[in-house]
This record gives structure tokens, sequence and C-alpha cells, in this order.
């Protein structure tokens, strides 16, 4: 069993995982190996105290720098599902499970609305993780969105499996070239009963599926945790960052407004702080 | 009239005098020119994310560098007293008045507690601040405390007004050296009844004097605002970084712990946004 888990390689999580290696806990952490986009694509930072003006690659590069200073590792994984136990939490990343005492989520805030009928649907045809489901799809036809280029390989691990993938692209320039896959405009809503049944693009026009993938950075954070209390597309916490599960700790943007780098670390620096807290007061 | 008042130069003050100049406000920034003590004298630290290892002094060099690229100014002005009026806040800095709409308290937390006494005493014999009272102690006997180097100047600026001066210093190697002031150890607690009438030492010696001036980094916060909700040291604020009287925000350390750098100018971030919005708001 993990000391911790921490989901998401932007700034919260960094200043997490920082910290929580300083006191030399045992932890995994999850997310994007080349960090926050959303860092990266900052043309000038102006008001991270100590580094000036500086250009969001070049923060991205300090970052960097620094995380392989502290030998900090990520595991580019997505996790799908989070299970509150009596004293832990099941985390399931690509099907495997992680146990752990304290979770941080510093998932970053949707940007992307959910689609409509995509909670109601989830696990019932559609699906987060490729690597999860994929095979239970195998010779029947999809429809998947892919939210970032990070996720172009699921598509292609799903396109080996299913007969027809249509894929709807949340960016220019999808690399994905295959037989099987048929490339749509953007997904307005997802339809079924007991199954998902079909797709309907914003033309109005339908198109009958099996099942849908949705490949995006930041999964709603209720949907995440079931039992997280939410407001709006943001994560409830206190003062230390906790949320209102034992254990389950937030920061950065998730938690809500400012959407400011320099909030993101002081949070996360905060959280770990809890967190060593926490672990110790339930060991 | 100001938009803001920043009180603190530490790494929170700093951080949201970098966002205020940005969305370019008006505001007066008071504390000492050199930043932060205790930055300055952190041998190590390894948790501000992006600047992996480095001393506390080349971190204060950094925060001196982005400052003087963002052309920001330190007023070095003791804040003697914040009195909240209707729609304004009136800040007295070294006997003059400041109006602002907002206000920042990023004083750091005490590491020294108040001495018996102080508070009681407090206008009746006690005082904060050299060049504000010290007209009233001409030719009489005082004690002083200098809680840092900085303060140096005004137990000065004291010795050339009273005939004899009992100097207690908060810190080693002291370079006061006048005939009329005399070295003692640490102050237990102030005595007197409608004023001020004699200092104990912890040996239980005791000394008449008139007056008895406290020079230190912060003071308690709720000395500084009157009707600020505190608990114990340290300013209770929400989210938002406000507190319980409209206009005046906190950040730092004087809000709690964790004591991080890291922290502070998260804080500072947040609570710049925060006094942005509510100039907007009651515009």
């Amino acid at each position: 069993m993990y000391d911790a888990v921490i989901i998401g390689t932007g700034p919260a999580g960094l200043s997490t995982a920082i910290n929580l290696k300083l006191y030399q806990k045992s932890f995994v952490w999850f997310g994007a190996k080349n960090y926050s986009d959303k860092v990266e694509k900052s043309e000038k930072i102006a008001n991270y105290p100590g580094l000036g003006l500086i250009s969001g690659a070049d923060l991205n590069a300090r970052f960097d720098a620094h995380m392989k200073e502290m030998e900090l590792e990520i595991t580019d994984k997505k996790v799908t599902n989070v299970m509150p136990m009596d004293d832990r939490l099941m985390v399931l990343a690509d099907n495997e499970v992680y146990e752990t005492k304290t979770l941080l989520l510093a998932t970053g805030v949707m940007t992307a609305k959910s689609y409509e009928g995509e909670e109601e649907l989830l696990g019932r045809g559609v699906s987060y993780c490729a690597t999860c489901d994929g095979f239970l799809y195998k010779g029947k036809t999809i429809a998947v969105f892919c939210g970032a280029e990070r996720y172009e390989r699921e598509v292609d691990y799903l396109a080996d499996l299913a007969e027809k993938v249509y894929l709807s692209a949340g960016y220019r320039d999808c690399r994905v070239d295959r037989p099987n896959v048929e490339k749509i405009g953007p997904i307005k809503g997802i339809k079924g009963g007991m199954k998902v049944e079909e797709i309907e693009l914003h033309q109005g026009e339908t198109i009958p599926v099996d099942g849908v993938f949705i490949l995006r950075n930041a999964v709603a954070p209720g949907t995440l945790v079931p039992g997280l209390a939410t407001e709006g597309p943001h994560i409830t916490v206190d003062r230390m960052q906790k949320t209102n599960i034992p254990g389950v700790f937030a920061a950065g943007d998730c938690t809500g407004r400012p959407y400011q780098i320099t909030k993101a670390v002081g949070e996360g620096n905060v959280a770990a702080h809890a967190m060593i807290e926490y672990l110790a007061e339930t060991k």
C-alpha cells in the first residue's frame, strides 16, 4: 500500500510530489509525462514570483529540471476510477489497482462540458479508458472523442479491435489515419436507454454505435470519485485542501479560480503537508 | 485614495504586489526593503517548484530582480494602526495616514509571544513606533526591545530623545553603542496601572520606566486591525483570503501553517485576484 497517489502532472501535482519526496513518503504520480499543456501553451507568465517574465515552455522546462533533480517519476497511466474503502482508497489506472492511504486530485479543470448523456451512460457503453474496455468492442462499431495528441495511440488500439471507428478530434491535425477510422465533426450528445445506441452530431445527424470512448485530459471529478463534494466544475476543499472524503485532497485549477500557476503550487504545497499530517494521525 | 495597501515584503506581499501592478492598480507597499529575513536566512529551499535546490539568499535575490523588472517600489515605513471606516480603510504608517479601498496583511507570523501587559498598556506607555511616539519621552527613562538590526536607527533616535534607555535586543551583535543606552537581558513583562510603571526581567528584577518601545517585525494582527478575527497567532481567512472585515485580506504565514514560501506566494496570488474583484464590485 502506498502513502499517496497523485493524479495530475501540472504545477499543483508537481508541488505535492516534491514535498512528499522530501518527506520520504511512498507514492505513485499519474499523469502526462510532458506535464501541463496549459502551462506549455502559455505565451508569457509574469506573476510567478522569482522568475520574472517567462514563457510557459521555459517554465515547464524548469519544472522538468526540478523533477529530475529530485528523481521524481511520472507514471503515464490514466486513472478512471477511485473507490474509497474503510481505511484506504482503491485507485484504478489502466485496469490496474493501486491501494493508497491518501490521494491528491490535481486534475485541472475541464474546459469542455460533458456530452449530453455522458454521465447517464457511463459504464453502459460510455468509457474513458481504451485499454480498460476496448476488448468489449471487438468487431463492433464505436465512436471516439480524442481530446489530445497523447491519446492517439489509444485510438489506434481501438481501431485494431473495432470494425468501424467514428473519430471526433478535439484539436487540429489529428494524425490517426486508418482505413476503418472515419473522421467526424464535434459530437453533441450520446443517446441510448440501457446501453448506448447512437451519437448525435451538431448538424442533427445521428450515427448508430455500440460504444463511445471519451479520451480527454480531465474527467469530471465527481465521476472519478463517487460521493466527492463539488460546486459546478470545482472540487470543494477547505483551507487545508481537504475534500469531504477522508484521505482525499485536491489542489490547483480543479479547486476553483483563480486559474493561476502560482496558486496551484501553493495549494500543492499545503495539500502535501496536510497529507503528511493525515498519514501521521491515522498511523 | 489608493486601490490597495500591502503590509509586508515577504513572498506573499510580493506575489500580491506583482499581480496588482499587472492589473494597473494604485497601491502602497509597506515593509522592509531587504524583504523577508526568514527567506534570507533559510539555508536551502528544495520545494519552490521550478527552482530546484536554492539558498534563501539566492531566492531573495530572484525576488528582488522580479521586483525591479516590474518596477515595484517598497515604502519602508512601519504601519502601527488600521482603522476600518465606512467604505475605506485608514492606515497609519510612521504617523502618516493612507486611505485605501483594500488592504493586504502579509505580516508574517509572530515568533515571539507578546509580553505580559503589552496589550493592556498599549497606548498607555507601550508603543510600537519610535518616530510616532518618541517625542513623548524627551528627557525620560524608557525600555526598548529591538527585534532586528533594521530597527537600530529607531533605537538611536530614541536615545537622542530619552535621558536613559534600557535596551533588550532580540538578536546577537546589536551594534547600538551610546553612553545613555544600557543593555539588559530579555524582558518578561510590563507593569503599570493607568500608565507603564516598570519592566520586569526574567531574573525577577524590575526597572522603573516611563515608557516601553517594542520594535519587532510583526505586531499581533488583532492589535493592528481592531475587530479582526484571529485564531491564536493567525488571521482567520476564507479560501479567497478574505478576513472578516470588508476590504481586508491576508496571505502568507500570518494566515496559518504550513509556514512555506510556496504557500505564501500562492495565497498572495489568490488575495490579489480577490482584491481586484472586490474593487470591481464596490466601484
